[in-house]
């Protein structure tokens, strides 16, 4: 009987695999040298820890499922929930700012379709400790520079929430989230039948609709015109000050709303060219989650990057290596093992485990693309110097181990 | 309210994590050079899927549950069989043999205790293809050469289970596996009242329990006096060669059982030093899955090492980076920034993002343990020489960004 895999899942490919592993590594080696550290939390976490983030709503788009403990349990849908809730339990006490980071799958059910799948992979980082904007820069650089590392090009779009709070503080909490959630799914009209409904002020409805609206260069000096001086504004034209050392192109935009209630203030999202409608890699901001978890009113911001369209997207390739198949005789095996053996100090490198012919061994060696058959023949043995078949070319040479090992 | 993980998962905090990430490639190096690729399945399968390979048994040890679409799913206990399943899905028409590698998470639902957790990672290769002994002496050699590259002494056991279903050829296949749990289990008792309820005749089972208590140097000639000359003997002596080609040291041990069904031939285990009692780091053998799955009848052969058991006796660290943690002013804030930058092609560098004064930063530095600290001062900036500040020593010198860069 044969057997699929899961609707949504993926399985990965040799080729694939090791490009994947390529980026992820060249991601991880740029983090690090940011000065963050990597952690891992479980796989799956209580359920709890998602709904209290994020309200019981988001049980729909998750797996879960209540364990042989009758535990209630999720597959996690993301990584920010796992990592404060781990910092909570763990990390309170060590010198602060922490600057963590993270690279893992989550899950999350939902109609599989083009670029989303029902496992997918995260990368991303979480700052804690820290309200400035110089956290916030650092963090807005730090991704640009991952997706600089693996060859994406990204349009930096760079807003704060506070700005639009400012303008809302007429609104009880409840009211400013379902604002925020129209704000984020660009609907207008939603948005403009629910502001009529909870009987905003016309004024305030206008001031939003042209602050939301708000992009590029003169954004700043606009919102001054709406709000008025206030030290949101100050905060943020210090960020984009911040930004500009870093040397980054961004665009202003209030109109990022992030849909969820825990952003505190600086909220940005980065697109990528081409892929099409679903182009956001990339989307972070700060937030407060610590103390819901039990933890103290410590502030942190960061992001997360959607490593699935990274890889649609990245340039960059993992380095050849040179690829082995040595080629014995019957009565050479044995010493065919070991000169694998040695080669493989340097090159991956195949050695027959079929007990095929001399010419079977050479046709395998095709097929698997090597870029050189190392012949292990009597004469090989009794000379020392073995024979080398560029497989490419079909020139072939006389080399010691030593000399094969050293050819680069 | 402080949320917990679930019970038997664990965190991994930043210097654990980093050194599982540096084990973890370590292997993946070695690997790869033995000419394996690496390939990634869905963390969840279909539930069949490991029913069918280990019987509804295993139910009880698996995280399964129905999902929103009432498909029955489990959180993969081990890599084999999805290995196998997405060979028979996509790979059968590679050129063999098809030598495959994995690094993943696996679960299982069971009590917690010492080494063991409901989240584990494993590390393993399946080689599909070829039913030879050089196949399962690569496999065999390719496991021990893993360890030794990341620091496990390991005593190598290998054994056959063709020769003890010689032996108990006359018992229905039925009778066979449920033989073949009692000796994986090492019950002596529950064997033999198992052998007597069956009814086996006296000599099969003074055969059977001599055969399973053979282990060392004279086990091949004392498994020929119990069994005769045959062919499945030879296979296993052509074996024994060929690990003597890789130069290995071993044991025969023809009372590894494996306990499942579907092992074919050989089978082997490694037990590591310093463990305790749960010191087995290493199972595998050659079996048949593929014709279960839907494929052709292709024999494979591999193993599974337990990566949380590896990581509690590895004997490799992670090589030490220098840290550096930029210091600055209040004048010379944006300047530290570039200069941070430029470091980071080289050291993992911090720079201030919480707008503390000098000394609170230098006091960071400390408490980070950096290596050094790089001041960026007013004077720094104009001479274009920074104070390199020894964390260790205290010892300050000056230097140019460039000079830093290449201080190795």
């Amino acid at each position: 009987m044969k057997l699929s895999k899961p609707r949504g899942t993926r399985d990965f490919l040799p080729g694939e695999t090791a490009r994947r592993r390529y980026v992820e590594n060249t991601i991880r080696d740029v983090v690090i040298k940011w000065g963050y550290s990597e952690v891992m939390t479980p796989t799956f976490e209580t359920l709890e820890l998602f709904t209290l983030k994020s309200g019981d709503d988001i049980i729909g788009e998750l797996y879960n499922f209540t364990d042989k403990g009758g535990r209630e349990i999720a597959l996690r849908p993301e990584l920010t929930a796992p990592v404060m809730r781990m910092y909570v339990n763990k990390l309170q006490s060590e010198p602060h700012p922490l600057k963590l980071f993270y690279f893992e799958n989550c899950f999350r059910y939902e109609r599989p379709q083009k670029g989303r799948f029902r496992e997918f992979w995260q990368f991303g980082t979480e700052v804690i400790g820290s309200d400035k904007p110089e956290a916030d820069a650092e963090v807005i650089a730090l991704a640009v520079n991952i997706l600089d590392s693996v060859g994406v090009n990204g349009a930096l779009h760079v807003g704060d929430l506070r700005i639009i709070r400012h303008i809302l503080s007429g609104l009880d909490n409840e009211q400013q989230t379902k604002v925020m959630r129209y704000v984020d799914k660009n609907d207008d009209k939603g948005l403009d039948d629910y502001l009529e409904e909870i009987e905003v002020p016309a004024e305030t409805r206008r001031n939003l609709f042209e602050l939301i609206s708000l992009q590029g260069n003169d954004a700043l000096e606009k919102a001054r015109e709406i709000t008025g001086d206030i030290p949101e504004l100050d905060n943020f034209e210090e960020l984009l000050k911040l930004l500009d050392v870093y040397g980054l192109d961004y665009t202003i935009d209030f109109g990022i709303a992030r849909g969820l209630d825990y952003y505190t203030g600086m909220v940005f999202e980065i697109y990528a060219e081409g892929l099409g409608a679903q182009n956001q890699v990339c989307g972070g901001g700060s937030y407060q989650l610590i103390k819901l978890f039990g933890g103290g009113e410590v502030p942190s911001t960061g992001f997360g990057i959607g490593f699935d369209r990274i890889m649609e997207v990245a340039s960059i390739e993992p380095e050849e290596t040179k690829k082995l198949v040595v080629v014995s005789t019957d009565s050479t095996r044995f010493e065919a093992i070991d000169i694998a053996n040695r080669l493989r100090e340097v090159y991956p490198t195949h050695v027959d485990i079929m007990e095929r012919n001399f010419k079977s061994q050479l046709s395998f060696a095709n097929m698997v693309e090597a870029d050189y058959a190392v012949i292990v023949g009597e004469r090989e043995i009794e000379s020392g110097k073995l024979t080398l078949k560029n497989m490419h070319t079909g020139e072939q040479c006389s080399m010691t181990v030593d000399e094969i090992l050293n050819m680069d």
